[in-house]
């Protein structure tokens, strides 16, 4: 087995044994982005040389944690001091920032090794799409706007990668490249020196190869205290399956992967129950548009008046509001999502310990002009709840699909144990997806 | 009269009219500023010769807006392309990022001429205070965080500066130092490229020299777009005067300053009526306490992994949360704080047009130990609400006192409107504030 292909974790107890050398892991990482970057075009920038001597500087210096020499990409809207930070944008092609992105600060002062820069969606929201091909399908998307975090952690490229959500931008990829990804409760981690889109829907997420690879890079944002026990077994975990108000947008590979979690899950022991919300909730997709959309009107004002024609049309739009949302309704929207936020955390109890949905309508798109739908993830976005992806299978096309676990706000320690749980089950032979069983019309009691 | 006395909409209009050139505007200014600086101390960084420079190019560039050339002082926890920003923190003791947040692009792009940093209390929360010096009594404190902002505009050596409001700290300084000042609606201003104390509560605000100046520089935030005519005259405006749940701790001159400011809106026509709140909102304060602190947690993560020992304890302190608060502390902050702006909102209309009331406890403390107390400030920064501070007097240690106008979320436009209706009543020759009456026993009908 190559470096390249450990997981975190695993790379991470031979690290702190001694028995590999950051420079080891980094040289093995960088030959194989070196042979697969031609082909799936996960990267905005990388410098091998920069790595390596990043790589060794780390093998003079003592650990400060279990993050020591592992490898971390970083989306391309979030800045980094040593690489440029474009956003995909011809605005920005070249830009260098000084400083590291809190998140990107966290991470290397914890000893994690920067490997470079993702391709993202511009400005991770729309206009110019990544690059970046799926590792599974290369004719097909990996997703986005984290395109390239995504792709090369499903390529093994990368052992962990940034990427954000303001929409489904984190957990859709995951879902696209069979990897595993948390997007924490929104306010957890700080966003600072990420380009911001929505103030008060962008989080920062991280992606990785299993679960404890999310939970090890949690435990350095200090987000993996809990308040009380975790659940320790899937027998009697109460699980509320989530069709979500738009069962329909989703394809049938996407419905049968969802079914084949839940049914899994039952097997085990767990307690599935169709889990349906109130008619508040199926309005929230729209209000994560309206917030999106008017918050996006200030945050790319500067980029507007700068004047530069390469400024994409997609943004001058928002900019001039061109849906025309009016202040009343992005109150209106603040004010839904507030009251469902407490309406959803409230489901949480006895009766209910985690949400089974789905993390995508179903495997990636054809084609790389669409980095696919979010219809399944603005909601859980807008509800600042923390979700996580777990890969359960591949389709017909031979693209992965996934579920993703949802839980109450601020319950991120507790969702990543449920994930630890039904990981087993759900995956049980980790980078070996099988083909999903299509059985959408069993029903649970 | 120089240069330097001008208010900014009085400069921009013989700027305009080719009477002032950019240049002659940046002597004067500079010349001001090198006299007062090493009395008042606003200042971290400025470089004339840079302002020189830039003042030169705009004269030689036709105007894109009318802050073409206006002098502009930027708080320096918000990032400049071409200053340190230093947070007033020895970790960040001549660091340079390379580029403007995008507060300071929007005006920079629109004209305005960035004259230098102005002095913090450390990254705009605690630690250690701003040298900064109140220009009406060397003894006393200008106010904090945007200790510099607040003095510099109210020695006029500044029209225009930014500061940052996550408890008090916008609105008490521009009190402090007799200026006019507007925290706008949360999130209606980008505040990406300011350091990030609390993303839920940070907010970019503007210092002036007059309700028109704030208008200006809200023109080009694109915020003064009214859904309905404003009000045009202050007879008959229903005035809202709130001595909010924390009175007592108001102390003679501040009460007397918010009476004076309500006698004389009556006398005008206005109707003033004690307003209310019900228990949840003597909470808010609290809550505000929570929120910061807790979402400081990762804010200041980066900064205390870093383990540089000029740390200061404050923000150890508040990464490991030593007060303690707990999960359920923070989201029944948030919970609270969204149903009082539903709330808070649901007053204004036929009832209510405004809300009156205290920006700061009094007069600005003695020393320079203190900025001062955000008591009169958490609530309405919690609930996210626009508020407007203009100067109506001052104390009997010269010192000037003011009030602060309140209104609905996403009402700036019109709040400024009403503010504008009320400043020749309460602040009937700029820059000649006079003792305040005291006589605090007056009821309203």
């Amino acid at each position: 087995m190559e470096p390249y292909e450990l997981t975190a974790t695993q790379a991470a107890s031979l690290i702190s044994k001694r028995l590999l050398s950051c420079e080891e892991l980094a040289r093995s990482t960088l030959s194989r982005i070196i042979e697969r970057e031609p082909i799936i075009k996960a990267f905005r920038f990388f410098d091998p040389d920069q790595v390596i001597r990043n790589a060794r500087e780390l093998d003079q210096t003592a650990p400060k944690s279990e993050l020591h020499g592992l490898t971390f990409g970083v989306k391309d809207m979030i800045d980094t001091k040593d690489m440029p930070t474009t956003h995909n944008s011809p605005l920005y092609y070249g830009h260098e920032t000084n400083k590291d992105a809190a998140c990107v600060a966290v991470v290397r002062h914890r000893g994690a090794l920067i490997v470079g820069k993702t391709d993202t969606v511009e400005f991770a929201s729309g206009g110019r799409m990544a690059a970046t091909r799926n590792p599974y399908n290369l004719a097909h998307t990996p997703g986005g706007s984290s395109s390239g975090s995504g792709a090369a952690v499903g390529d093994r490229q990368l052992q962990l990668a940034f990427g954000t959500q303001t929409g489904g931008s984190h957990i859709r990829p995951a879902a696209f490249n069979g990897i595993y990804g948390i997007k924490p409760t929104h306010g957890l981690v700080s966003r600072e020196g990420a380009k911001q889109y929505s103030y008060s829907l962008d989080t920062i997420g991280w992606y990785g190869r299993c679960v404890d690879d999310l939970m090890l890079v949690g435990r350095n944002f200090r987000i993996m205290d809990l308040d009380e026990p975790a659940p320790t077994t899937l027998k009697g975990l109460r699980v509320g399956l989530c069709r979500s108000p738009n069962w329909a947008k989703a394809d049938q590979w996407g419905r049968a992967a969802l079914m084949q979690a839940a049914r899994l899950l039952e097997a085990e022991g767990a307690i599935v129950f169709d889990l349906d919300f109130d008619d508040r909730f199926s309005k929230l997709n729209h209000a994560q548009e309206v917030i999106m959309k008017s918050e996006g009107r200030s945050a790319f004002l500067p980029e507007y008046y700068a004047g530069n024609p390469a400024f994409n049309g997609y943004f001058v739009d928002i900019v001039m509001n061109s849906q025309g949302f009016t202040k009343k309704d992005l109150l209106h929207s603040y004010d839904l999502a507030a009251e469902c936020r407490v309406a959803f955390d409230n489901l949480f109890g006895p009766e209910l310990d985690v949400v089974l949905t789905l993390p995508a309508p179903g495997q990636a798109p054809e084609g790389l002009h669409t980095s696919g739908d979010h219809v399944f993830n603005a909601m859980w976005t807008l509800l600042h709840a923390p979700c996580v992806a777990i890969p359960v299978g591949l389709g017909d096309l031979g693209l992965p699909l996934g579920i993703q676990l949802v839980g109450p706000r601020m319950s991120d320690a507790r969702l990543l144990e449920i994930a630890k749980l039904c990981e087993p089950v759900l995956d049980p032979e980790p980078g070996k997806l099988k083909l999903v069983t299509q059985d959408e019309a069993v029903t649970f009691s």
